[in-house]
């Protein structure tokens, strides 16, 4: 049988998602609660890696069992061996050849900005602190020009050790809510960093510290051109799309809709 | 010159606002903050006391001072030197006989619970998780007994040392926000972990723990009939209100809108 759950997580402690020798990381801590549960030690499938700092709203993970337990039998018993910032949502009985990494036709992210004199003491964890005034407006033309298929070579992390940079954005959106400003990108994969990046050179033009638009920048296919590596802290990762006979009810358009429940 | 200030703080982190010797307060650090400013050792007046991992969204302060600075060299020079938990907002010069805690006649906090059989994993440092269905409307029956003036001596701590339990409850208000229920309580004076009694025994009686109302237990005068102590980790102390001629623009009515800015 072959599960699938959605899960939350405050990233804020963690050392990402992916396990790693010597980092406490949140595949671990899931790997390690099932343990709990099945007896047996499994290697879970996941939708997308998040680096250390970054949360996540809807990721899924997969694996196979022969266990039979009810749903709520499964949240209840993964739930109370995790810490009290990782929560698996819900549990869909997939078909066999489901992947939660492969069978995603689609990832999106928000990056959410405080822009304010004030300091954000009650969103420290959960947004980057931007004081500068910014504009908006030309935030928003500049982040429609990553729309479809592109080189992202300027956009990746140097350590970046994907073969192909080419990527294809199929949704952008600025939307502004109070002092927040909150970007949302949906592309079929990302590269390393590739969403901080592309936040911080929207805030660096919006501060006119780069005189590049950012389809200048796409062209030159170098790194250097782009701008800071937004901070982790602000990045939710809101989960994947999967294609129409694996539809499972995980997918998370809005941010702010989400949070609320 | 008299100088008032509001101040907003993550209480997660500290033993409470009162200058404690051994534990690290919200007082010690804004005197010490203070202190790198003007160069003397001060000693600051201040609205209300708050508890261990108690938060505040508008506290006042003051203290006199002959140092003439800028409104905004006031706050940026204070601020730079307080923890990102701890924010000063504003500052106002004030009569010279104003005090920050006893001009106050009022004073506001909210209470966040958060209803949902899921972990508030983005929340958690500011909400008290309740997994149990609540009769929100018997809640809402039992807040109203509260309003007026009442003796409130089931509805302190063991350890609250003020000589007068008599204390006039001016406001009372339950609202309900997606999975939050938001509890919001106005009197002339509180007493030790009042706030926190009143909330959780309207939480034992929602949950049918408690079969008293309200009104009983308020009559009946002992500690004991009333309910569990609810977390600090959800209390929000919103301010003070003062005398008219003394009003300065620091008093919150409402959590979610000033959470907002």
């Amino acid at each position: 049988m072959k599960l699938a759950f959605t899960l939350e997580y405050d990233g804020t402690n963690f050392s990402g998602f992916q396990r790693q020798k010597n980092a406490v990381t949140v595949q671990e801590h899931i790997e390690t609660a099932i343990k709990e549960i099945t007896g047996t030690k499994i290697t879970i499938n996941y939708s997308g890696r998040t680096d250390a700092g970054v949360h996540a709203l809807s990721q899924v993970f997969d694996f196979d069992t022969d266990l039979e337990r009810s749903s709520e039998n499964w949240i209840k018993g993964i739930n109370s061996n995790l810490p009290k910032t990782i929560s698996v949502k819900n549990v869909f009985e997939m078909p066999k050849n489901f992947d939660s990494r492969f069978s995603a036709i689609e990832r999106r992210y928000s990056y959410v900005i405080y822009n304010s004199k004030n300091k954000p003491i009650f969103f420290d964890r959960f947004t980057y602190w931007v004081t500068n005034e910014l504009d908006i407006e030309k935030m928003e033309e500049q982040l429609d020009m990553f729309l479809g298929e592109h080189n992202f070579t300027s956009f990746r992390s140097s350590s970046c050790n994907s073969k192909n940079p080419i990527k294809n954005i199929s949704y952008v959106e600025l939307k502004t809510i109070e002092n927040f400003i909150i970007i949302t990108i949906a592309a079929n994969a990302f590269l390393q960093n590739m969403v901080r990046i592309m936040v911080g050179t929207l805030l660096d033009i919006a501060k006119n510290e780069i005189d590049f638009t950012i389809k200048e920048i796409l062209d030159k296919q170098e790194r250097q051109y782009a701008g800071k590596t937004a901070p982790a802290k602000g990045l939710f990762f809101l989960g994947p799309k999967y294609v129409e006979e694996n539809t499972i009810n995980s997918y998370v358009p809005n941010l702010i809709d989400r949070i609320k429940n």
